[in-house]
């Protein structure tokens, strides 16, 4: 089971108004797109022999299927859950319920932002979290993600 | 009306997640599938002379469209809110204009669990609430429903 | 000793005031007496094969005193714990050392009632926990208590 | 009915170690012992025709025994409910149910005191409060009382 | 000079909105009017032998100055400072100044009312409070002053 | 006397600092002052059959003083509290006894400012609220205001 | 290129619970349809020369999506966020890349309802808010808008 | 008066549930029961030339009144007030006025378990305090004890 | 303008009770008056070229509207807003609108005081403040004042 | 192992300010010296065949580096963190990494004095806590150490 | 005594950062240097005939080493205890044992920045704070320390 | 200037009991000792051609003064402030006054362990942070930084 699960697809969700990017307070988010970074993405997890899945939704619902999906179609995730990973105790559970490994990420740092941003519900059931690098945020978390599946399959 | 009413089904929703049943953290919510809970409750349903319509979503939206409906084709409502029962405002507000017979259960019990979990946001607006029994809960919910349906309408 | 256990009565504690049921704001508490009550939950354990003992007290000392009786004499509880629900460690501490299963009860819907009311101390430490449907509270409890002594003797 | 509660005595109850008026901490409390204040009430209650019932409880369960007494045999109350005051829901609920007009007293002023002594659990269901004025709250408590029967029967 | 103080009147300060009495929500406030409160004042202190000097002001500042004028010209104090209760640190300033014998008084009971009526900047600087009896409140505080009087300078 | 009441003038009242209107932070209030306002709300008021009574303190009593006169004399009122909006209950009390339609306006957006602006002891004895459009929040509110007498004397 | 986005229709968005207008709860929400608003607030628009694109869902990422839409696609925003109102950092998020005037509405009051309707995520990245007049908020948020509109672009 | 009270016996007050100690929980208490505990005590006192007074109570009222009679029948006093330490201000109160050396014990460390254990009420009104040594902790405290009651009277 | 608002005096404004200097606990304010300390400043301030205008009021209000004076008649203020400095949001705005250069002063040392005292609304508007040294703290803030006029305009 | 490790010695640490004992207000902390304490614990460890190794710093790193030397070269520790006790999360961290019996004590009862001061971040990783006896709480606290070590190595 | 006293110097101690002024945001701090500041107190004092002691440090525990030293070797302090003044409780104890005249400064006003230097943990054991004038803050606290020990000596 | 800051170090500075690594509490921080992490980040600093400043510390002030000493001798840093993390504002204060790109790292998650861990003081000021991977959040972390150093200066 562990060979297999290793030609599994990594995740990667973004959460609501993450399809702004690059259009979107550009001094905060930077000007790279969000399929821009989907392709960085792509390119950093070949390296690692690891393909991805690449959605946006403005849905909490959808973001919620698509976790649940993931418990079997996929080897681990990185979510940005937007301002979703604020309020949202429904991905919280959802994520909990992933057993994959997982890694949070944002582009920004929130802790340099609004108090309401200093909390996420999805960081405790994160393996780690990496924000503040922008772009660079995602392809950091490609390598994080996919030393965490070597560790937990080779 | 008051005879007509008693025709009409009882209305079963579950929120977030609870279709992950019996496969997410078993020594938290039991190994029962949410399939099989709705089996049990059509059965128990049936000894008072009820119909269930049993649905679940991971969309708080879809279910709020649930709960309109439920105002004018339903005798009554047994809800899971999940994660949304200790965040939404929305489905509170929704569930405030039901006007129908209302009981909230939950398969653990909430108070023995996270701090954020002993708040619900439906419990001021349902009849009453039952939590703790797993699906045990939903089959009691059933005979405390009809027997408040029974009560409105006799 | 399972065995031996199922002849053992279930215990129906009632707190603070309880006394005065019936009595006292009948639009939140109904007209039906605690003594009434009794006699419905004695019916109804009869039909699991159950008897009870049924008590009020106005002393949270006594209700202790009640609850450590009940650690070796009975095959499980039901308990209202009236106002000092929402106040009473000592409660807490003593239904914690009871080991053997517990359902809290209240009448009316506490989360629909006073801030104050929302909190109980004894939720934590019971199994499950059913308000807000008034005396049939009471009667479900039974049901819910008589599957879980099944449940862990049978 | 209202003639008949005019000879019903009224109910003066007083609350955790209050027995050691005199004694305890005579620069908060002053001298009188509690005996004395007994016989200064009743006194007074004899201008206005009244009786009194005069009682002290270290036990919160006595003294909701005796609230539930003076349902059907007073014709008002006052209580000062001690260090009960600031903590007793149960109180709180027997006294909400007592349906007699009701004064609460304290002897110091809490309100220059102790923080934990700023809220009381009683004064939201007595009509009026007296404190501050040493024995003295006790007898103005009683004019008050004799003028909230009068209004109430008169 | 204890002697001297005898024959100096008591100020009767009565705060914001007062003046509206008999006027504003008589289901809480009652339907006397303030002047007629004064009245009845009047005639109370003559009984122990003293004036009443009666006057209210929507003004903090103008209380303030009536406070200050008081430290000299009065034997004590009653004041029902409205809702500048709540807020006014500077009326809790001049009345710690005011060293003379001081009664807080409400018509209501702020403390079964809105939350923000249950603090008092007054009450933690005056000798006693009196609350909840309407107009009689007043009358009861001429007593409980004329006693403090007599009591500190007999 | 519902006739009567419509050639009564509306009130107009502004709180402390509005005077400086025009002056104070243009970026923030605008470069308006406050007699132009006055000016084009008389106009607006016009074309709805109404005049305007328009006034400014800096006087916490002395607004207090002008509601209590509007009671009699005015067939509604708009107000802008400036920084006592924030803090006054005696003028929340004086209003909530004003017993006639009332509009509460803020040229700027509160909510969009200092966390201590966000809550208004307006806010809940107004019928309603409009804030953020410079001088139209004014002339908008007669417009509200003028639609609320007709809805109430019409 | 501000010519050309004069002739943009302004969107006028609604969200949970809001079409239930007219039937839920009319002595809060009023008796006119969300329907008949709609018409009222195309007739005003008319009136200023502009259309209306008018929408409702109980679904926050419908919402979502319709507000970035409307960045391109809109002169202007009205909307009444419902109960996401005060939870959902999503919408605020959404609303703050609009970048076009937003107006915010509420029918009823929501300062004069329970605690939790005081804070609006959507109020501070609104330029102005309305709320309190029924249907005839809505209108007045037209015009207010329609000035908004012009000021930024005649 | 200080030979006399040399004579006089400690008293040592276990609140509730420390009656059930080795039966409940016995890796947070340990397994001695509290009657040997009292044999260790009373061996320890010895040592010192005193005798000990040792009970156990349920009952907040009944622990008062013993409190209450060591005002004049004991040289000092050992409390551990089990779950009412976190609670009951009429303990505070009563040991307040106690006038004798006073020592809290625990037999956990309470500030190693949940929140609601890491505040006494008792503290504040103790000379010391010593938790976390099991039964060690009583024997510690008689030495304490013995060492300021000889510091208060040799 | 630079070298005529150097011949402008530095307004000098006490608050609520301040003119009770010398008079009320002296233990805490000292025993110089108000008056005495104006001469001091005046003295002081003729050492530095610059004149004082020296008042005091109990009314919020009035110093409100002798803020607004400051604007063009002084060069400089130096503030003491006794009591109302811990909760006038009315003078912080005022204030904050003055455009010239500020100093708070404190004889007392607010944050040696009640909780309530250790919170300014002025200090955040202020450019400096000086607490706790008595009447040499306004003498100090001359100093500071000067200074600041001097880099502003020098 | 076990045996080696009786011969370690057990280590004594003071923190900030304690090196003023007997100095810094005596009738808070006694007239003892820590020099002297130092001797008396000597001497009662020595009854325990156990010796001292005792040392003070204002330096909470200090502290720090000599509670790791103790992890291989004490057989137990007693701490007083002195204020640090109260803030200090590092210290915390390294006394749970200590990895041998651990005993808090203070010289004043800290639950007798200021708010800040009831809260011990060494507490939840101490085995047991003696606060209030002066000198003598370190003496005991030897005991409690010593029989610790014996019942962990014994 | 009291002549020694004055010969010996004032310290002034400045806590951690400070050593970058003039470096360090200077927008902020200013760009006078530590040492010029060193330099203007001692010839300020010079004027008071009075010596300085003048040094910074990063280390709190060096910082409360030399606080003791002052006990004994100096006629007062001027602290500065940068980011310390809010987080060290350490440092309080060390200044309240120090039993000399003590100044607080600050070079900005820490009230017109981020809410965690609003609260210091020094100033409620000085004598006086003084904030906000940059430099010259120092310079006006020597001027009120001088006044301060000519107080207590002279 | 630019170039010369390529050949800078970067300071890898750690915190607090960091020295304990693979000795302390293995299951939380992994058995990598802080020397071979100094190894590996060496190794990957040199792909990107940068050298290594590798120093840890338990003493708060020692770190201000690397954090200070960096601000001319580094290209860039790496923190993992330990404990000092969520308490220091010094190091917060010294951060900000660096002026280089900053990454803050930690080996476990905090956000899944104690509150009092999910609070950082040096987050707001860092660029960005990294948490949750064990050593490899140090690689991942000398990745970001030569990144952000690029960015800055190529």
């Amino acid at each position: 089971m562990a060979k297999k699960s290793k030609v599994l697809p990594i995740y990667v969700l973004s959460g609501p108004n993450l399809n702004l990017l690059g259009l979107r307070e550009p001094d905060i988010y930077g000007r790279t797109t969000l399929a821009e970074i989907g392709q960085m993405m792509a390119r950093r997890a070949k390296n690692h022999g690891l393909s991805v899945v690449f959605r946006q939704s403005n849905h909490e619902g959808e973001l919620i299927d698509w976790i649940q999906e993931a418990r079997t179609k996929s080897a681990g995730m990185i979510i940005n859950g937007g301002a979703y990973s604020h309020t949202s105790l429904a991905l919280h559970d959802a994520l909990r319920a992933l057993d994959r490994p997982l890694v949070e990420v944002h582009l920004s740092n929130p802790f340099a932002r609004e108090e309401f941003r200093h909390h996420s519900r999805i960081s405790p059931v994160a393996k780690g979290v990496i924000v503040g690098f922008g772009a660079q945020s995602y392809v950091l978390a490609v390598d994080a993600l996919a030393s965490l599946i070597k560790g937990s399959t080779g």
